[in-house]
């Protein structure tokens, strides 16, 4: 019987929660909804699903200590940091390597840590048909999202013929993989009823990653191979990984590996899921006044409506005659941005940047 | 020679200005406008036109210190405190017995320290007019601002027939006072030619001022007779204005004495003025980028238009896409408002005041 694992990937760069999120503290490591850090609530929401030393922490150098003080429970080992960042094939690529050099025939899910999902029962029944899937056959599961919106930030996935009952769940063949779509491609996606978000979930097998590594991406199959030696004969990866991880292609598994195969099956999620992909998007997941502010800290909304303030501190953030306003407050620095523009602060975060001495507040 | 004095009245609440201005220091001891606090300007820009110790400072108890802080130059006795605010009548009372006490002659000047005046030669021309008309007849010469605009939040002093010449200026007599207009009324005001400002600068006689409270507000001149006896003897004001105080009836000097008496004249101003009554305000005094923001600090505005937005301490504030907003922030408190509505700033200050443990950003 394979063993399972599960490889919780804690990247990303901090800047679509700024300020609140910084490069060394990204989303996941911020409580940005509920009273605990993101990847903490991952960890929770996964304990018992596999053996404690069968769960990974993939993520960054510059965030490696942050998010070293956050995995309590995850042995030291476990959590390995990618000296730089080298997209998700690479990703995948390392977590086959840390998982294979436990048990070769491995079968492992790959789960973002920074998402929100509310069902966690449903979450578990879902990863466990998955392993179960991954388990019983060469294929690749991904876990679709039913779209609720015709969203145009996430990729999709296009169900095709049924592939076989796990169970009591069916799961499909997948047809494809789309890139983020046009609105109005998105909104015949929604539409048609055949198309999942694609949400970073993802349970296989070491040998099924190996294969489609060697056929679909022979140049990082092969530079991953001394990182793969590395862990088989229980080496310390860092130097490893600091030699070889410059030298990889810089590529994402979707377009690597999942595009080009044709082995990928969808099971359709039956949790909530928000990947959170904002600040807007936070103001879902928070309770209301009765005027539609939702606040956190030391705050006073007066004459203004369906405002999403937080405070950090201690410090008094008011609001007076606003609407729809995000206000963000942390000891250092604050965001004042209406919420229809809050997709912009990429622009703002340059700035910031350029200032003289700017880099102390990214 | 009668001599001359000088009495700059530095109160207010601190309210218009929050979260800068706060109950202990309040506008005119801020940099509002410019580099150093108005009082600071004020000083300045009174400088020379009397002796150094005939300069007086009346106050409130509460700002007292801020005030001796700021004060340099000015003798420390010189320097007097309300213990409890009384209304400016009182403020008026209490200033003719500081003066009388000098010179029962003395010709003295009520200035604000809180406006904002960058012509300061037209200014101080001004008061040697107004100064040259008290000392040459028993009048009240107020100082007219001619009104740019209907404003309805100012007092106006309509002008009646000429006076006469003084110094190649000529002053009228003042014809009536009237109470903030409703904007139709200001309207007509403005229209007529005939109206202007009181910005609360007056200049008259100890005996003129003793005069008109014998006569137009016995009750308060009757209350005031320990203090002038005080003031006489050369004791520390203090205890007796403890005393005292608090049993003077509040009243504004131009509802006790203005407008009951019949000699009062009107000196139309040459210089520039603004009293800055509340944030949009100094937007005017500001030097905008070349997107109209008005900035101090650390401050970064992306894709945003005719902000205002102040930083103390280091810390940054940003604004993304926002036009017309005011974002104020201080050590303790922020406020985040558009211009359009910081005139309901006293609703959200007294939302602040109620909550536990308020007091202390007030």
């Amino acid at each position: 019987m394979p063993q399972h694992f599960i490889v919780i990937i804690a990247g990303g760069k901090g800047e679509r929660f700024w300020p609140q999120s910084r490069a060394p503290r990204p989303k996941h490591l911020l409580p940005i909804v509920g009273t605990t850090p993101l990847l903490t609530q991952t960890l929770a929401r996964v304990k018992g699903l596999v053996p404690a030393k069968n769960i990974f922490v993939l993520t960054s150098a510059v965030q490696a200590a942050a998010v070293r003080a956050v995995c309590r429970g995850v042995p030291a080992a476990n959590i390995v940091a990618e000296p730089v960042g080298r997209d998700t094939a690479a990703a995948v690529g390392l977590a086959a390597a840390m998982v294979g050099a436990r048990d070769p025939q491995g079968v492992f899910a790959i789960l973002p840590a920074d998402h929100v999902i509310h069902d966690t029962r449903a979450y578990r029944a879902d990863l466990r048909v998955a392993f179960a899937a991954a388990a019983a056959a060469p294929v690749m599961v991904t876990i679709g999202i039913a779209p609720t919106e015709p969203a145009t930030g996430f990729g999709y996935i296009q169900r095709g013929s049924r592939w076989r009952t796990v169970g009591e769940r069916e799961l499909d063949r997948v047809k494809r993989f789309v890139e983020k779509p046009r609105l109005a491609v998105a909104k015949r996606y929604l539409d048609s009823g055949d198309f999942y978000w694609n949400a970073g979930m993802f349970v296989w097998s070491v040998p099924v990653v190996g294969a489609a590594l060697a056929r679909h991406a022979p140049e990082l199959d092969a530079g991953l191979a001394p990182v793969r030696a590395a862990f088989a004969r229980g080496q310390t990866p860092a130097p490893v990984l600091r030699r070889i991880y410059p030298t990889l292609p810089k590529i994402s598994v979707d377009y690597a590996l999942l595009e080009k195969s044709d082995n990928v099956v969808v099971l359709p999620s039956t949790f909530d899921w928000d990947d959170v992909g904002a600040w807007p998007a936070v103001v879902k997941h928070g309770v209301p006044d009765a005027a539609g502010n939702v606040t956190r800290g030391a705050v006073v909304v007066e004459q203004g409506r369906n405002n999403l303030v937080f405070s950090e501190g201690g410090h008094l953030v008011t609001v007076l005659g606003a609407d729809d306003l995000i206000v963000i407050h942390t000891p250092d620095a604050t965001l004042v941005c209406p919420k229809a523009r809050a997709q912009d602060l990429k622009a703002l975060i340059q700035r910031v940047g350029a200032l003289k001495g700017g880099a102390k507040w990214l």
